[in-house]
């Protein structure tokens, strides 16, 4: 019997219920930070400001607008590529970010941000929120088509709470260095989602589906999604890195990864085609790799060379993986709509690994002395500098936490999504938004087929 | 007889004519103030500025660079959501701001920014201005489809001027804080428009005129602008507020209420959809009434929690209008092309009574002192402090104002615009680019009806 | 015989061989600029720095960031208006920028930053790389759809040399201004692109091929280009100009300029439409003409209302070229699929006088006394001081320079591209992404035409 797929019960409780729960929550602890209270004048007094330029909003507001529009446009359109699921790609994008912003403004709050009682959030919050989110996004892409918005709103409650936690493990407690957050958003919410992805495994959805396919405009719109994802890339690198020579040089390793990426990308695209033509697919996703895999050590002296160096290694990868590699894990039970296997998980772990040996490789001389050193890897918040290699080992011990994280935490939140309770699709109603949406309809027998043509304004000739 | 809707004349002629008067007054009037003309070094000397990133350039120019794409691809692509008037969406507002910016920038310059002669604009006056067309483009949402481009240059040309009038009134003479315009803006822009159409009634429209739906892609090009107003809403409230914390405040709760408005507006359409199915004209415009909202008061101390229950009010309030409340109007002879009344109206009012409420609470303690509270409502401007519930009181006479202009001013431009000489489409051509576009044309006799098949390339094979 | 089109050798070849290149290169030449490096906070001690606001990153990144929209959402979208050629637009602009913003990094920086053996990187090298790119995608437009990936990497790697080599002739030898690069950009990029077009002439084309016509969805997704390139163009002509009043100056210019030109490009469209309709393809591109042509004088004391004229001026030029000199140019054997010729050649000379005029006529009164005309046209870099006279008549060197590059260079390269063995499509392919893209396939042959309504979701009931 399939499940019954009417939302008109589950979703409204679960929206009102969690909203909500957020207000109670937000009215107990949420407060201003320094920079947005009223006491901000006040402030700059006791510390010797003198100009409003040094509020961290001018710092740090066009680089959260950019994070918040790949994480609304990015990664929302990038999931309208399939030629029936649009809606649901970007509509249900939208749903998730914007309750999960809420709840990791809080849990991220509690863990980080927390002082005499109240969470005190300013727009670094804001930022890390849509981090946190991004890792959902990356999450929901293994499981696109196939979930429904009951189901989305579950995970992306767990999400967020395993993300934060895994977060503050890392950063905190191992103290490594994550600012673009290969091992936090990408390794984590990659293989989380994979993980939600195997368990929800549907044997026969091949059998009774055809529509994961695209078409030709669904896969112009999901460029838009590529295209803002990699262009406001370095400003996700860099947006909570340290002010100043912090900021600018990982949006620079970011710029150069990025642009190697996209011709290594094309490269293998075409050298695997028969006919030497280039796949949508591989242009859309494996062009962003570049990005994922500079994530941790963006900020770090990566070198621009360093950085092509890791841009060309994962362009060449991400493509491969979805050549080969997302075939075979096909029939190992693994589907990944988005095949954030190859674009998150893989270059994420690269990216955790590219980290951790340039955290080893760390020199005074290169970073400007001991001072420079200490001030890049935080080691004045730890209370006592460690050896490069000593940080490289913590840096690499981030990637197993976050690994750790994903797959217990998936499985855990896996089982708790195959309960037959939530209106999950059934396999043959997969990718079709006309399950969880009001869609234009248009008569569908053969007689009555509307024709692209009738959509185009008819020429109306003037008196 | 049908109006003669052959443009050759009449748009040429507007438009040559307003651009000359355009040149004329800017040549007598329009100078750089101080932050955009040379004597700014010899400003910096005199006023002790030793950086350059005092200019209000660096403070204001991402915001409005933001502002600048919510007007241009917010406001146009969400226009463009129906399936055969896509180019009169996004085509006839770009043309429409095109205009109103200039016109704006003398407006409000004589009204705000006249010194010695001469309206001194810098960056502050392009928002203002941007501001000012948004309230036309909101308008135009009300009207779209059923209106000439003339008619629509008219309209832009009085609403204007009569938004510079009332904005005067609101910001200067009653003393009243708008800072993201939920007054000024929205419920003058939302009730004026609704004004002009309920005068431009076509009581026989439905009879006549079956295009007035959208077709898949047409949402998701709509999404493109929905999705550009929600994300860089929080610019749109804080770009003219004060330097500094009031920025950052403005932000962050236009984050908050946006944020809380998806979840309610998600519920609330599935709740009324007897299958639970998602409407996307609810998505595409009722998450954004939240930003709305909070116009007012966004750079007040309304703290993160009331910035959540502000947009969960809103988006209950304009999906139910949505739902129930626009069949309603439509039977009344207010017909609401994009639902502004539901969108902009009504929340431009909440957002109007929110500042109000938020102002007459105002407190020293809350607001760092008598002078942060004299900072926040401007009374040094003033020049005498005036109490809360009083300042409260004109924050409420500013909605009355607003209210006031939008049903006289619209009343007699409905009238002017109601004159059968500016080129309005008939009926059955309304919701019609064909009217005043050339159309990618296709035939559309039976026999060669073109599919859209043929618009997908050809597998070419290479030799 | 056809040329063999399979690029499966060929693309990943030069992909791979020039991003090896790329890598030695940058390894060898490429560090980060004082900005950017950990010695940041040393030159702030040295150079009494107090604040990182004076970072250059921070001036400059929120520009850097529009630009690098305009290069491929602008650019690129724009490019997707032909019915079956989006893939090839947004695609291989992204291929073609990703690999010539390396390449620019390193002419420029060999040009302009070389300093003891090194190329020193900051967000200004990554916006002038943008720039330069932006000429290459100026060029790719005259070609669009006649060539292949391999003939516009080629003519990439060659453009973005010339272009670096005529830039520094103008910046540096003749001290010519151009911060909007209406010389540098547009004139050189425009005139380069039509002489490569026109030695690759296909006499034959429009008898063997219909392809070249837009269908109603691809125009409004060309039209999301034309909308980030119009927005983000005050940025453009502001992003690497002084700081201070110079970027403020500048963006208010642009803005002006774009304005003015949109009412007189719709103005000229319907008048010259025998039923006074507008074409889409005018609003597409003569609404940009006007920030073409204040390139040069941007950051000049243009004021506003010279804005306004040259922008009034440079719509009608535009739009007539579009409607009257195209046809004509195709009869000569130049065919120009994107109209560059009218969008950037013709504006951009005229950018190119306006910048020689308003240099002529600058006045040390007008920019604040001689200081302020040595700071404004750089001479403390020359060493000495020119008379304005001097300048302008180097500004209109600036104009014949860029013209003989581009001329002299598109011939060599145009030869170059012109060998049959870089894969160019048949005549009968052009215009059609089928031949270098998989394409999201459906059945031709009659009985199987599958029409858009099965694009469309079917309603599923939920049980």
């Amino acid at each position: 019997m399939p499940n019954n797929t009417n939302m008109r019960i589950g979703l409204p409780v679960v929206c009102f219920v969690w909203e909500v729960a957020m207000i109670i929550l937000f009215g107990i602890f949420v407060r201003y930070d320094e920079f947005s209270s009223p006491l901000w004048p006040e402030y700059m007094k006791q510390h010797n400001i003198t100009s409003e330029s040094e509020n961290d909003f001018y710092y740090r507001y066009p680089s959260f607008q950019d994070v918040h529009v790949m994480i609304f446009v990015g990664f929302g359109f990038l999931m309208t590529f399939l030629k029936l699921y649009g809606f649901g790609g970007v509509g249900l994008n939208f749903l998730m970010a914007a309750f999960g912003i809420q709840w990791a403004l809080l849990m991220q709050g509690w863990l980080h941000s927390f002082d005499t009682g109240y969470i005190l959030i300013g727009v670094e919050n804001l930022i890390n929120a849509d981090f946190c989110v991004g890792s959902v996004a990356i999450a929901f892409g293994a499981l696109l088509g196939k979930i429904s918005p009951v189901q989305l709103m579950i995970m992306t409650l767990f999400q967020v709470t395993l993300f934060s936690v895994n977060e503050w493990v890392i950063l905190t407690k191992l103290h490594a260095i994550d600012a673009g957050g290969s091992m936090t958003i990408h390794t984590f919410g990659a293989y989380f989602g994979l993980t939600v992805a195997w368990i929800l495994n549907r044997p026969h959805l091949e059998q009774t589906n055809d529509k994961e396919v695209s078409v030709y405009h669904s896969d112009l719109f999901a460029m838009i999604g590529t295209l803002y994802l990699w262009m406001y890339w370095p400003s996700f690198n860099s947006a909570i890195s340290y002010h100043g020579d912090g900021q600018s040089r990982a949006a620079i390793n970011t710029y150069c990864s990025l642009a190697a990426c996209v011709l290594t990308t094309v490269a293998i695209s075409s050298a695997v085609d028969k006919k030497g033509k280039l796949f949508m697919v591989h242009i859309q996703n494996a062009t962003l790799a570049g990005g994922v895999a500079v994530g941790t050590a963006a900020e770090m002296m990566l070198t621009p060379y360093g950085s092509l160096i890791v841009g060309f290694i994962c362009g060449i990868i991400s493509t491969l993986g979805f050549k080969y590699l997302s075939p075979c894990l096909h029939k190992l039970r693994l589907h990944d709509t988005c095949g954030v296997h190859n674009l998150h998980a893989m270059p994420g772990v690269i990216g955790g690994i590219v980290g951790a040996i340039t955290a080893a490789a760390a020199t005074a001389e290169v970073y400007g002395g001991e001072i420079g050193l200490s001030k890049m890897f935080r080691y004045e918040e730890l209370g006592y500098e460690r050896s490069s290699s000593t940080q490289g080992g913590y840096q690499a011990a981030g990637i197993a936490v976050s690994l750790a994280f994903a797959f217990v935490g998936g499985t855990i939140v896996g089982f708790i999504l195959k309960l037959p309770i939530w209106g999950a699709p059934a396999d043959e109603n997969c990718f079709d938004d006309g399950v969880y949406w009001e869609v234009p309809y248009e008569e569908c027998d053969d007689s009555a087929l509307k024709p692209y043509a009738v959509h185009v304004p008819k020429q109306v000739d003037s008196v």
